[in-house]
Parts: structure tokens; C-alpha cells; sequence
């Protein structure tokens, strides 16, 4: 954050909605000019950053991304550079516990997109105390930070809550090799932003507002998005050296998300309406083993030449395969909305997790996919790729989980899950 | 990359340097207009990148930086955002192989710093052999990517060299808690880029190019930058949400450098003139313990207020501390050049390797130090630190390695320690 509060262009002000904020948590006055926050000391400007359609509005990188709206942030969201995803263990059966807990994230994930710390810290009084917020973003932008909740199985059993019907436990895939210390989880929370040590700090700061009633489970941090949700923008590689995902859902259409990403009313449960399904996958690459493949059979496996990334057959990225010109096992090919009939949004992320035991790099795609329903999403393309997929020779899928991501918060007085908490469907 | 080479402003062509690079491996071309790389395919524009007095030149995010020169670049470059390092084991006992691997290493890194592709992977004629460049940073910027070498303690006996007398082993210091598997190694290399997926394409396809010569040992990713070679620029805070080295050598400071950082030809031995020792460790920060601290007790434990990173007593970052304000066991007031005699160059980062099997944040610092002798450099300050330091009761030193850093390389005939492998005193 520089000396001025960072709400930039782009970003509506909507004063009136910011008094429970304030009420609930002072913005601070950290000692020293450089990092004064806030218009007043104390204050009364804590700006709820929304736009006036309830749409995220775009945001250059350092900016804010805005935290209100119909659907929660970080799905739709042009993809950012960098990613630090926590899956939590519920570790209380009180139920207002975590409701409580919902509402303190809610508060302060609000403060974080915007690039303000997390409660009072003040340098006077409150010496005595820990400080709210641990400190290590201070004087960084809100870089395009987005925190997005989702609900894992185990909080509809621990809390005695209906789990919704589309919330399916996935199959046992042909190759998975899941570990469990990588897998599952109660809740979840997504950090994405262009500066890991913001995403990072976000994570961090929800776990210690969390400490007695949530305890991480497992987390990953991710780091060149393989995605794109702006078809405008070049395909971005993964670790294999390819581009892949082209035809993911934009971030611009709108007519796709209503069909392939966003609960409708009539899906149920209500709660859900405006909500998403995300499933996770930590998909190790077998670096080693795919470096020493023919440029050939790499392009085989994929069905896309590696410079270009154009379908085999084909000269552009974004011609129409021909899918007669591709083996019958390429990638690409099983991928392809128009043979598997899954149409899904990804967001996912490359990992490099230093060195197993053996030298090999510990490394691959972080998978992140939102869809409308997991069984006509996920569950349908997996079943295809994990039978016949040629790529399956080089990867293997350790890791697993599913969430149901709620809808948005409209505004200063709402709370990540409340459609769930306050109404009879959750009761 | 972009559709031109990207050698950009304030980096000085000398194709008169470029044939050897030529010689070895000609330029690729990718199919696809969009990543044709080089004037000419097949070519002969390889541009030696190096300003005409061997110092580095300033270069914006996204550029080149100069990789000949008289010392390695990586040490007083301004210090870029992301960090891949790996330490490797030697597998031959053959000084040949060694050689050659040093030699085919140079000639990768020169092309990568420059953002180009290792080696040839034309799409035509090779399809059935793999790839000589893994490919994920194809159409990435060179992103000052800086690629340091240095030759840990194995090397020389390993190899039957002559260790150099400053190349001591560390001793085991108070409180250290090393843990083997991420100690050590005879080879390293310390990528820097200000993209990650540059940083860790470089490692990788170095790894690549040492197939059965040598193996990674360990490796850590790092971001976060927690020192700054730039004294105007404002020191970045580490996990702990402080800003420390505060009064790091600046890479503009010649003086301080020819004092502290390289090697001079009366240090001995005459192959080390120009490079530098480098001390690594892997610091493990008790975060959860940390944030439950009061503010007053941590800014006891560092001696800077946490706000503006003023010493105790003072009102800005870089005023003059005042030690008798401080406690006793402060850490500035023992890390202190004033006060331990040590004046070591800091390139550290901030790590976050997710969460351990008790579900706390598996984070800390990846110190980096930079010096003419490690006895009065590193183990000089630590000797205080380990005894005394305040912040001891909050960290734990898991991972170390020490390893000399050969001098630069002059040009495009010249390669990482031919210093040592081409004279006497190497034999």
C-alpha cells in the first residue's frame, strides 16, 4: 500500500455501506508517515468496494478487485499471477462458533482486498496485545487480491447441515494415487493476487482468526496460472511446455457462466443459487520422465504442436481441431467440450514444491475447476480423461477435494455463508 | 518472450562476442510467427549481452540482465522478485565430465538470461528426439533472470582440487537444527527472476543438462524478497512483518563491495579474484507462536517499531539506532555492522513450503549471504546471533551450505570456472 489509500480507478466508493465495518473494527493508525492508512485515523472511510451492477470491475494489477457482489470474487476474476489455497479441518460442533468465525473472515477479507490490515493494531495502547495483523503486507498494493470460500462434506456432518445433493463425493479415478494429508477438507479458502506475499498474508491471517474452531488442513501454493479467463489474453504454458486450456470459460460471458458455472435457483438448495461447485486436484508431472519424450510424442499426447499450441493439423492456437488428425488418445482431443460434454471454468496454477526424496522435481498442475454441477462438470470429463487419456503416462493425481463455494456477499452486512446459516435449508 | 528478442534498453550489443554461442547451438525456431526467436533462423544474432565496462546494467522488470562481466551476475544486481536455488550432489568422479557440464551449463545460462530457449528443438526435423528446452517459458519476458554458480566443499575433494582456505565449513552454532536432506552440495545454483516460471525453468533445464553428472540435492523457492541491494528503494519486510537489513550493501556501494563482498587477488586463491563466498541457510519461523506475540515484545525482539522499521528510540528506518534503547539481546543491535564487526551482502527470501503434519505454516527465510570471508563474514555474525539473540526463541536454522562463488564469466568463449579448472592451482 503506498502512502494513499489504494481504491483505484475503476472501483465504485459506496460510503453508506461501510458503518458495520467500522463499527466492528477501527482502521488502523500504524506509527510512521509512510504507512498511515486510511483517510481518517480511527476512522470513518473503511469504503465498501463494490461496483454498481454487482459485477467485479477490471483492475490492473495493484489494484483492488471488488469484494462485493452476486458471486464471490476470484472465480470469474481475469486469473492472477499467483495463488496460496488452505484447506481447514472444522475442529469445534458449534455451530455459531463458525458462524462467528464466517463473519470475522468475511471482515477481514474485505479489509485485505482493498490493501488494509486486518483489524486495530495500533503502535500506542495495544502494545500489550499481539498485534490484528501479522504485518508482512504492509506497504504492498491489494494486488488484485481475492479471497474466495468454499464448503467442504465434513461441514454439513459436523454441524448437522443438509449437504447439497450436487456436493458428490468423487469417484475413486482409474490411476488415482490420492494422499489423504493432501486431500479433503471442511472448508476452504482460495488467495489469489499478482504478489504471493499477499496472498500468503491472507491465508495466514484467516488461520489465526480461525486458531481453536479451524485448523489447516493442508495448503498449496501455486504460481503461473495455466488458465486464462480473458480469451483475449495468450494462453499461458504449463510445466509440460504447453498450452492447454484454451477454450476455458471467459471471464466476459456471461450467457456460458449462467449455463456451465453458477448454481440457478431452480438447481437448489436456494442457498446455493448464485454459488459454484470448485474441485481441487493436485496433479503431480513426471518432469523428469516427460523432458526425456520425443517433441513428437509430446505433441501426440496432447494433440497440439508446442510452439504454436495450435490442434495437430491445424496453424493457430484458437483454430477448430480436427480431431481426425489427432490419436484417438490425445489430450485434447477427451478434453474438448465438444467429446466429453463438460464444460468447466479452471483457474489452475503450476506448483514446484522443491525436491522429493529421489532429486526429482516435486511439480505439476495445481487444478482448480468451477462448475454448476460437479457430476455433469468434473465427474464426466474425468471419467474420459482417466481411462484414456495419453497424458496419463506422465501425471498422476495425488490430490483431491470438493467444495461448495457459496454466493457472494451483497454488501457490508453480509457474511460469507449467511444464505446457509439463516435460513431454514441450512437448519 | 515477444514476437521481437526482447534485448532491450541499456543493454550494449557486441555481436563480436556471439559466434562461439553460435558455434555451439543454433538459434531455434519454434513453429508459430508468434515465437520465432532471433533475427535469423538458424542464425547468427545471438547477441552477447554485456556492458562495455563489465558492470551490470540497470534493467526494468521484463528485461535482460547483463550476463558476462567480471563477477557473476545475481550478487549486486538489484534483487529480483522470485528465487529458485538447488543445490546439486557430483554422481562422476571424471573432472571431464565436470568440465563439460560447467561449460554446456554457461552456454544455457547465457541464452536463458537473455530469455531465449536452451539449445535447438526446431519443430521439423527433430520431432523424434526431445525437446532441448523444456519449453514453459516460451513466450515469457527474460524477467532479469540472473543465474549464480557456486562450488560447494565436495567439488574439490570429490574432483581432487585444492579447497580454497576461506571455503570453511561452518561450525555448528547454538540452537542449529539441521536437517541433512536440505544441507549441503557440491554445485549450486541461485536463479533470480522476477517471474517464478522463469526462475524455475532455468533450474530445471540446468538439471536437464546434468543428467548423470550430477543430481539435485535439495532445491527451495523463494519469494518475498527480504533484503534490498537498492538503498533507495524501501526494505521489504520478512514473514515476521519487519523490515530487516535495513543497511545492506548496496549494489551502487564499489567500496563496500571491494571490502566485504568479492574475493581479491591477494585473498587468494587466484582463481577465487572476483567471486565471492556464499553462505545459505534455511531459517524456520515459529509463526503461529510469533503472531501470538504482543507488538511491544516484537519490536523488543527485532529493536525497530514494526510500523516504519524505526531502531528503538529513533523516528525513521534509517536513522541512526540508538543501542542503549534498545534490549540488550535486540537483533539490530547484535546483527549490527557497527557491532559485530560483519558486513555481509543479504539477498534473502521469504519461503512458504505449505504446512507441516501438525498444521502449522512450514515458512521463514531463505538467507542468502554474500561475503569475502566466510570466518569474518557469516560466522563472525552468527557466532553473536546464535549466543545471544532475542529472536532465537521465534526461529530455528534447518538447512545450511556454504560454497564458493567463482568470478564472472568475461565472454562468450569463457565459462563458469575456467579460473579453476584451466590453471596450476586448480589441478
Amino acid at each position: 500500500m503506498a502512502d494513499e489509500p489504494a481504491l483505484s480507478a475503476g472501483i465504485a466508493f459506496a460510503p453508506a455501506e461501510a458503518s458495520a465495518v467500522v463499527a466492528r473494527r477501527r482502521v488502523i493508525g500504524w506509527g510512521g508517515a509512510g504507512v498511515v492508512l486510511g483517510a481518517t485515523a480511527g476512522g470513518s472511510a473503511v469504503a465498501a468496494v463494490r461496483s454498481d451492477n454487482g459485477t467485479r470491475t477490471a483492475a490492473a494489477a495493484g489494484e483492488a478487485v471488488a469484494f462485493h457482489g452476486t458471486h464471490q470474487a476470484g472465480i470469474v476474476t481475469p486469473v492472477q499471477d499467483r495463488l496460496h489455497f488452505a484447506a481447514f479441518d472444522i475442529t469445534t460442533d458449534d455451530r455459531d462458533e463458525i458462524v462467528r468465525l464466517l463473519k470475522d473472515w468475511t471482515a477481514a477479507a474485505r479489509l485485505m482486498a482493498e490493501g488494509r490490515p486486518v483489524g486495530e493494531g495500533a503502535v500506542g495502547g495495544l502494545a500489550e496485545a499481539p498485534p490484528d495483523d501479522t504485518g508482512e503486507a504492509l506497504g504492498l498494493q491489494p494486488s488484485r487480491l481475492t479471497l474466495t470460500v468454499g464448503f467442504g462434506p465434513g461441514l454439513f456432518s459436523r454441524l448437522g447441515l443438509s449437504r447439497p445433493e450436487a456436493l458428490v463425493d468423487l469417484p475413486k479415478f482409474p490411476g488415482d494415487a490420492l494422499d489423504t494429508r493432501r486431500s479433503g477438507g471442511d472448508l476452504c479458502v482460495q488467495a489469489c493476487a499478482d504478489d504471493p506475499q499477499v496472498a500468503v498474508h491472507a491465508i495466514r491471517n484467516l488461520a489465526r482468526i480461525g486458531f481453536g474452531k479451524v485448523a489447516v488442513r493442508w495448503s498449496q501454493l501455486g504460481f503461473g496460472k495455466t488458465s486464462s479467463t480473458t480469451p483475449e489474453a495468450q494462453t499461458p504454458r504449463n510445466l509440460m511446455g504447453f498450452k492447454d486450456g484454451t477454450h476455458n470459460v471467459a471471464g466476459s460471458d456471461r450467457a456460458a457462466q449462467s449455463k456451465h458455472v453458477w448454481v440457478a435457483q431452480k438447481d437448489g438448495p436456494a442457498w446455493m443459487a448464485g454459488g459454484s461447485y470448485l474441485v481441487a486436484r493436485r496433479i503431480r508431472m513426471h518432469i523428469e520422465t516427460w523432458d526425456r519424450t520425443s517433441l513428437k510424442e509430446q505433441e501426440d499426447v496432447f494433440g497440439r504442436t508446442k510452439g504454436e499450441g495450435a490442434p495437430i493439423g491445424r496453424k493457430r492456437e484458437r483454430d477448430t481441431p480436427d480431431f481426425r488428425a489427432m490419436k484417438a488418445d490425445a489430450h485434447v482431443r477427451l478434453a474438448h467440450p465438444d467429446n466429453s460434454g463438460a464444460t468447466i471454468l479452471r483457474r489452475g496454477y503450476s506448483f514446484t514444491d522443491g525436491t522429493d526424496g529421489l532429486g526429482r522435481l516435486e511439480a505439476g498442475l495445481f487444478f482448480l475447476a468451477y462448475q454448476r454441477d460437479v457430476r455433469s462438470g468434473f465427474i464426466s470429463l474425468q471419467k474420459q480423461l482417466a481411462k484414456h487419456d495419453a497424458l496419463n503416462e506422465y501425471i498422476q493425481h495425488v490430490g483431491s477435494a470438493v467444495f461448495a463455494v457459496p454466493p457472494g456477499v451483497s454488501g457490508s452486512d453480509d457474511w460469507w455463508g449467511r444464505t446457509l446459516f439463516e435460513t431454514a435449508e441450512g437448519a
